[in-house]
């Protein structure tokens, strides 16, 4: 089976711009990935492009070949939606691409515009991640959903609202390093009690924040560069791709993720790998019992165990397992079609020692990424390798 | 390379259903073909899925999951986006699923829900697969688009609105025959002619109608075919895709479409065919010049010359290149989302005997699906092969 080769990352702040276009926010993250990898427009072959609700918040459908104009090139496109997994799933498509070796160069990326749609054009759009039938028209919202989770995993297993601000607190702290954070701002665990409820157990810093942005990276054969003289010391060695049902109440647990732990076991043994091999991690926390669900679906944790990771520090940057040493969705920003391809080019960035936060994790070689749609209806995983 | 065989085909009526949700419809066209094939829900792999405007239609995102759902399996799905194109993509994805050796069995298919948002919340959702910027708020709709196509067309080759009124008396006349079909109606060239004008050269009959429906196939290696017995005569061979500029005006010509030469060239390339190894096509006839401009793209015939190809009988049901026999999207309808899928299910019935117009193609082994996205600024092909 081909290598696929990680050749370039890149991204825009992620933050409010209301007033920046999503064609835009796109062409500076893919030109930067182009630019990183060494790559030339004129030799990608394809694009994989994810994104959620472009006709809502710019009334823009049919973006892949408006996308792949922005990086000056007509190649075949595609966008590919899974709700806030959608460039997760646009990487492991592309992974696919490159694998079945029906393309050398693939862009994947991602971008979302979300703040020009006010507060509740955006809860509006994020809430058609959930089911419209059985959960939204009786007014399920997204922090109201996740919120259910983890009450269920506290009757479960254990665990209280302090556990969970330690997370709040982990990702906040690292992402103090990262430019492309949206929100660069220490917190205490005492502030994360004390901020205002928004939906039992969640206070305001148990979620994360509304964000506009983009992500892109460049995927290639070891054959493409190996003859361009690329610099691609990092792989995606294993990519997996779970599912579980729409709502919530049509699920056996509230407290585990299948999807998550499906599309783990098929990317560990895709990279022929073990849970135990990794040693940093970026998944996604859209709220912190998110990081939790996703810790215990990656097999990095038993069920009930991950719960006091940030607490006791093993998550922390200096902890054995570093999570979302980008600030996660927490506070890096969500900006949803773009998230998983940014979680994908923070562990390449780590791994290979350009990320901001890359000496916290010097001798990793083995990183994984998690990216969940809805609430983990749908989810990615990603093996990301140093090649020697 | 694995072998992409077609087991099953399976759509609802397309028609005015403002009434039925989209889970609903797709269940029904997946679990047809599912029916269709012989394969339990429980040995599908992967879900590829097309949809346009769900969310603005139903307010429905992340519709990959719970249309998995809707066929009883929480099996790795997506979504899969490009306009008008979308089923024609998951088609195209779907069969790199099976080639790759990831998958033995996928659903591809799609569906769109659009009479229930009225004629202005449809044409709005349709104008989104353009130019948001620079064509839709400059005033540009479809039929306008396609009328300037037509018109550049016209300069170009020469051609009358008699010729286009002759492809859609022609795909009318296709679709009394299809139960499917959305407009059952027969038609003249006179009643053509004589309608009410919607963009110049264009009068109503010019347009294919807005639909609702859903449509999908079943694909299998041939080793899980052989093994359940399943009846698979026929086989996609080949599989393209084409991009092109978002916008009109930043294309070298209005008369040519790049983008399903490309996806052409592509596909018979991968089915080691030719054109004139073609006996009938169901092409993508949003508008009767797109008719045209589709059998020039795929090579079928010289540029300027499709024009009158209908006009002279050669593209009619005794003709020696029967098209659209299902009536196309002119006459059996529009349902984005569902059309790519529904177009190679046609050709896939034409080419096994079962489709109510099988008799115009008796001795055929060899058909193609064109399916385009906005102003072809994305398409597919796809060659389905009788295998002996």
């Amino acid at each position: 089976m081909t290598q696929v080769q990680l050749a370039g990352t890149g991204m825009t702040t992620f933050g409010s711009h209301p007033d920046r276009t999503g064609r835009d926010m796109f062409a500076d993250a893919g030109l930067a990935a182009l630019e990183d990898a060494g790559v030339p427009a004129g030799d990608v072959d394809e694009l994989f492009y994810g994104n959620f609700v472009g006709t809502l918040s710019e009334g823009q459908g049919h973006q892949g070949p408006l996308m792949a104009e922005a990086l000056g090139t007509t190649v075949p496109s595609r966008r590919i939606e899974s709700a806030c997994a959608s460039s997760g799933l646009a990487v492991h498509d592309a992974v696919r691409a490159i694998r079945s070796g029906e393309s050398d160069v693939v862009v994947a990326g991602g971008m979302e515009r979300m703040t020009n749609m006010g507060t509740a054009g955006a809860t509006k759009g994020l809430a058609s991640a959930a089911d419209d039938l059985y959960e939204v028209r009786s007014g399920v919202t997204f922090p109201g959903a996740y919120a259910l989770m983890a009450r269920a995993y506290f009757d479960e297993y254990g665990g209280t609202h302090e556990d969970l601000a330690h997370i709040a607190v982990k990702n906040h702290d690292n992402a103090l390093a990262n430019d492309h954070a949206h929100l660069r701002q220490e917190i205490t665990v005492a502030d994360a009690l004390d901020a205002p409820e928004i939906a039992s157990p969640f206070t305001l810093y148990d979620a994360c924040p509304i964000s506009d942005g983009a992500a892109a990276i460049v995927l290639t054969t070891p054959e493409y560069a190996a003859e361009h003289d690329l610099e691609a010391d990092v792989a995606i060695t294993g990519a997996g791709h779970g599912g579980d049902t729409m709502a919530l109440h049509d699920r056996q647990s509230l407290s585990k993720t299948p999807a998550t732990r499906d599309a783990a076991v098929d990317a560990y043994d895709d990279a022929g790998i073990e849970p135990s091999d990794i040693s940093v991690a970026e998944v996604h926390d859209c709220f912190t019992i998110a990081e939790v669900l996703a810790l215990e679906g990656l097999g990095l944790y038993s069920h009930g165990e991950a719960i006091g990771a940030a607490r006791r520090g093993e998550t922390c940057r200096d902890g054995e397992l570093p999570v979302n040493l980008s600030g996660g969705l927490k506070a890096k920003g969500h900006p949803v079609g773009a998230t998983g391809a940014a979680q994908v080019a923070a562990i390449a960035t780590l791994l290979d020692g350009t990320h901001p936060r890359a000496d916290a994790v010097d001798d990793a070689t083995v990183g994984v990424a998690q990216n969940a749609g809805g609430t983990v209806a749908s989810a990615t995983v990603h093996v990301l390798e140093v090649m020697e």
